[in-house]
This record gives C-alpha cells, structure tokens and sequence, in this order.
C-alpha cells in the first residue's frame, strides 16, 4: 500500500504531547511515496466530561476503517477509576479482538536501570489481551452491606489461549535465541493452568527448534530483576502479562521507553500502538513528558503494517539517541525533533 | 504459656535440613523454664506417594491440638503441579483460616540486592490468605477439546477484606511511619476492586494518624524496584500479595531470608510459619540450603506466641550474622549453629 491512513488519538495528560513527536517521526521516516492521512479522535477525559461518551458504536465503526491506530494515553484523577479503562481501553481492546499484546523489553547501552550491573535485557512479552480476568464477567451482591460478595471470572478458552501461544511460538521461531516461557500460576489456577499448560505443550510440538521452558508467575517476578536475561519471548495470561511487563519496563530503563501493540494479527480490524505509559497529568503541558516509548510504538506500528525497514530506522535511531543521549535535560519537542533528523538522514 | 506445643512439618527437599536449623535457634533462645514440645508430621511427596493422602480430616485434628505450626517446604516435581499446593498448602490455609499471610520484607546492610544502590527497604506485606483468586472456584467444561472453557473465580467478601484491611491497619498505626499503601487493580477489576477500596477507606476513618495511598499492582511492581523505601506497610489481595511478596524477597536480599506467617489472629486455629522459598529439590540433601528464612520465620512464631523478647534476639542474631556474612561459603548446619549460639548468649 502507498498510504497510510491512522487514526491518532492523543488522549489525556501527556498523551498530546507525546503523539505529535511520534507522528513527526512517522512523517520523516516514510518515503516520499507513501501518504499519511491521519484523522484525530478526541477520546479521554474531556470529551467524557462534556458528553459522558468513552467509546460509541458510531466511533468504533469511524475507527474501524483505518490501517493502524496511534494512541498517546487516557486517563485522568478527574474521571472516577475505572470508567475509561473499561469504557475506552479495554472495550476497544475486545471490540477491535486485539489478543496480542506486544510489549519489548530491550535495555540499551547508557540507559538507566535499578538493578546492579547493567544486566542484558532483550525480551519480548506476548500477553494474551481478549480473556483472563479482563473480561469484566463477575459482579456483585449486597453491595455496600456487611455481607457483600464481589466476584471476578477469568475466562480463558482453548480458541483464545492456542491463538495466542501460536503468535508466540512463530515469533520465538523468528529470533536468534528461539526460547519461549510460558508465565502462569498453574500450581494454583489449576483449571486455567492446565488449559494454558495443555495447549503450550501441544503447540510446542509443532516448533521443535524453539526451547520451551515455564515459571510461575511469582518466579518470574523474582528472574526479572536477579537474570532478565534468561528471557527471550514470553507468552502470558492478561493479568500476569500487565502485572509483569510493568515491570519489564522498570528493569529495562523505565516506562519512558516501553512501548506497546494491540494487535489483530488477522487484520480484521486496525491494530493499535501506544506507550506503555499512563497519562502523568502530574507533568501534563511542560514540555517534559519524554516521547521515546510513542516513537517505539510508531516502530512497531510500522513493522506491523509491513514497513520493515522504517522500522528499524526508528529503533536504531532511538538507540543512538539514547546511548549519546547523558544527563542533559531536553524537552519533549526536542526528543522528537533529534529523532526525526536522525530518521531522515 | 510455659510450654509451647509446636507442630512442625519439616516437608520436602531441603524443608527437613531448614527445619532442623530453625528448631535448634528455638530451642536455644527460649527461657528455661519454657518446656517446647514438638510432634513431627510426615506431610509432603513422599506420604502422597505412599498413601495418596495430602491432608486427611484426621490430620488436621491432630494439628489443630498444637500451639503453632512450623514448616519447611512442601513440593517436588515426582508430583504433578497443583496436587500439593491445593492438596495440603492451601488446604490447611483455608481450614485453619489463616486470614493474615504477614510477609516482612527488610534489607539488612551488608545483604547483596540486585538493585543498584543499596536502597533502604523495611516494609511489610499483608496478603489476604483465604479469598480472591486462591478459592478453588471456577471449572472447565469440554475439557482437552477445541472448545474447552476455563474458568477462574475471584471471590472477595466484605467480611474477609474487612477483617485483613484492619489488622493491616492496626499494623501500620503500630509502627513509626505509619503508612499503609492498598495495592489492588481497581481500575480493572471493578467489582473486587470496589469492594477493596470501599472498606479500606472506611477503615481508613478509623485510624486518623495512618497515612493512606493506593497502587496498582503493575504500578507496585515499579515502585518496589525503583523506590521500595516508599512502602511501609502494605495490604492487597491473595494473588497480588503472593507475586509481589516474591519479588519483595528477591530486591530485599533474595527468598533465601524471607520469612512469613500463616496467621489466624483470633487463636482459633494455630498459626503457621514458614520460609517463603520452594523445597529446591536441586540442593536438597547437600547442606547447601540457607536456614536464614527459617530461623526468621521462627521468629514471627515467637512473637505471635507471645515471646517478644525472644523474637527480637531471633532478629538481632539474623542481623548480626548477615552483616558479618561476608563471601564465606557455610554450610546450612553452620549458619543454624552461628545463629543459635548468638541467641544463647
Ligand atoms: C490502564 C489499564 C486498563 C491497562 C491494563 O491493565 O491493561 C494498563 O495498565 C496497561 O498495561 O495497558
Ligand atoms: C506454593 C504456592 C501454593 C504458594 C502460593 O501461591 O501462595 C507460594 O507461592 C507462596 O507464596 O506461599
């Protein structure tokens, strides 16, 4: 295709600032012939405020028709917990069936980390993101009473678990290392543990190359900061892969770099990319957010949609950017505007 | 009490050679005129092959006689994964209702972390130990078939939240920062979240001289590596508590010295205390095993039976001989003796 046509979704706090750095880079680094049509959606806070709407029918059929979807972040104190991350988040997560959530952790040289010895990180989480316990199933009774009961199902389906380990295993097969580890906590999850195990080991058979091995997830947690790099591809549950690729993202030089895709690898519907990041109104408007994780995610974004060599253009830049970047503080627009000349160049 | 009745179920791999160790810094710091009893239990892989049996009716009578319960580790790979743990672990959890799982996290100085910079970590976990994900709720129909549906059920009451959000309190008001963090994932899971957050701010009404906050739980998992001093005391949920309990042990000096409670506060049921590590069945039988997070363990046991005292020497003697470590290799009976004779003196 000779265009691109995204739909951007700034959202709150930083997430505008942060979106125009990515698209910058996005605008230099494809080329000449290629057409960006973007179109902005106002989702967020504000337009929730004015109108008590995070995500209509009409907006995800407006959505539906465009190659990619870039998002900056959404969120804000002024929103009561919950309702844009169900309302927005998640409800475009499952309408659009973005069961794989991509989230690389790679730590480059120069970048700060808070584990000792500048460890090798270079993993990728592959986290499940149409099941688990996101699905909202649950409720509850006498609420607000001394004898209330809250409940929450996860719900995990041979159809959704295989899909989605399959996308693992292909990308493990796909890297030098070729190792895979399936993150769970089947020793107590025992009904969703064995499904998820059962499946591994069938799929496993079908890559004899990849070397598999499995962690429950508190184990996990423990390699992530003692030898992340026995890590290669990892394939988890939605709630683990939340909870863990947060902090991949702290080990691995902190969630100013992490970035992410939603991804439908059918295509049926547009994927979308975003920060690993929340919207920080803390910091919202000065200039200060750092854009780096968008433009890793304007790199994923490019890979997924096949340009495979604006790609890695994006990440080396940002690598060189990084590694030469030292203590010097520079703004968000700055950040962009060396990447951009880097991409360009 | 001048005597105590202990329990103790030394267990799997290296749960027997941990156990020994605990048992002899027990027997060393206790007053004279305290007489200790103690009835081993056979519980653990070996039994389960023999017999089949995890944990009969008829056990749990018999240990319900004890004051308080010490064990090793239960576990080992000759039995299929989930058979134990839900078998005999969580079992005995549920039936003595041990509500309080108490986790200290502390890094003692000299006490190698793999975060850079010898951070100041001293906090405490306070994991909900019979609700949440850990019920043993949920099923699978069309088991090992394309359509096989598992299901996983949450189930959070107000009662049982009420009751552990208290204690946490009551432990936060009780020491000099008195501050108390809710980890939770409210944002997603709504029903259990609100639940959580409802009672933990009522609660929190009550104890106007505790300082409150709230995290996600993938938001903790950051924080406990790039600024575990922010923590004090912390309450959460049975499945966050065990993950991030874990990754607690690893920045905080490694699982090697992290101890923990099983605690029934009413007294109606003995408490039980253990080392948060596996069974390591790779060093099992070597002495190579670190009793550290077994003699701390004891600890919590003495001070739940009302020996302070004697906990703080416990304390003091795991101090002192983790400052003087050094690189010396010792042996697990070593490392029991050193400690015992610390405590003695
Ligand atoms: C904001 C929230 C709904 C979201 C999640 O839990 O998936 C976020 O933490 C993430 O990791 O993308
Ligand atoms: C062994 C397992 C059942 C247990 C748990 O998940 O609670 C362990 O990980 C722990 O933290 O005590």
């Amino acid at each position: 295709s000779h265009s691109i046509n995204l739909a951007v979704i700034p959202g709150d706090g930083i997430g505008q600032e942060v979106v125009a750095e990515g698209l910058k880079v996005l605008s230099a680094v494809l080329p000449q012939d290629v057409k960006l049509e973007t179109e902005e959606y106002d989702f967020g806070a504000k337009r929730y405020h004015a109108t008590g709407e995070t995500l209509t029918d009409a907006d995800l059929d407006s959505l539906k028709k465009h190659d990619a979807i870039l998002l900056g972040a959404i969120g804000d104190p002024s929103v009561p917990s919950g309702v844009l991350e169900r309302g927005f988040l998640l409800k475009l997560r499952f309408a659009f069936d973005h069961h794989v959530n991509l989230r690389p952790s790679k730590l480059l040289p120069g970048v700060a980390t808070p584990l000792a010895g500048q460890p090798e990180i270079d993993f990728v989480v592959v986290r499940e993101g149409t099941e688990g316990p996101y699905t909202g199933n649950g409720g509850t009774i006498r609420k607000g009473t001394p004898h209330e009961v809250a409940t929450e199902v996860s719900v995990n389906t041979a159809f959704g678990v295989e899909r989605v380990v399959r996308d693992a295993f292909a990308r493990a097969q796909a890297r030098p290392r070729k190792k895979l580890t399936l993150v769970h906590k089947n020793n107590v999850l025992t009904f969703a543990g064995h499904l998820w195990t059962n499946i591994f080991t069938k799929v496993a058979g079908e890559f004899p190359e990849v070397t598999t091995d499995y962690l429950h997830v508190d184990a996990a947690t423990i390699f992530l900061v003692t030898d992340p790099a026995r890590f290669d591809v990892i394939v988890t549950d939605n709630l683990f892969g939340d909870i863990i690729t947060d902090l991949a993202a702290a080990v691995s030089g902190g969630i100013g770099v992490a970035a992410s895709g939603n991804i439908n690898p059918s295509g049926e519907f547009p994927s979308m990319f975003e920060p690993v990041h929340g919207s920080a109104p803390d910091i919202a408007g000065q200039g200060k957010a750092d854009p780096t994780a968008t433009v890793l995610s304007v790199a994923l974004l490019l890979r997924h949609l096949g340009y495979e060599t604006e790609a890695v253009r994006v990440e080396e830049a940002v690598s060189a950017d990084l590694t030469e970047r030292g203590t010097a503080v520079r703004t968000t627009a700055e950040v962009g505007d060396a990447l951009a000349a880097r991409v360009a160049s």
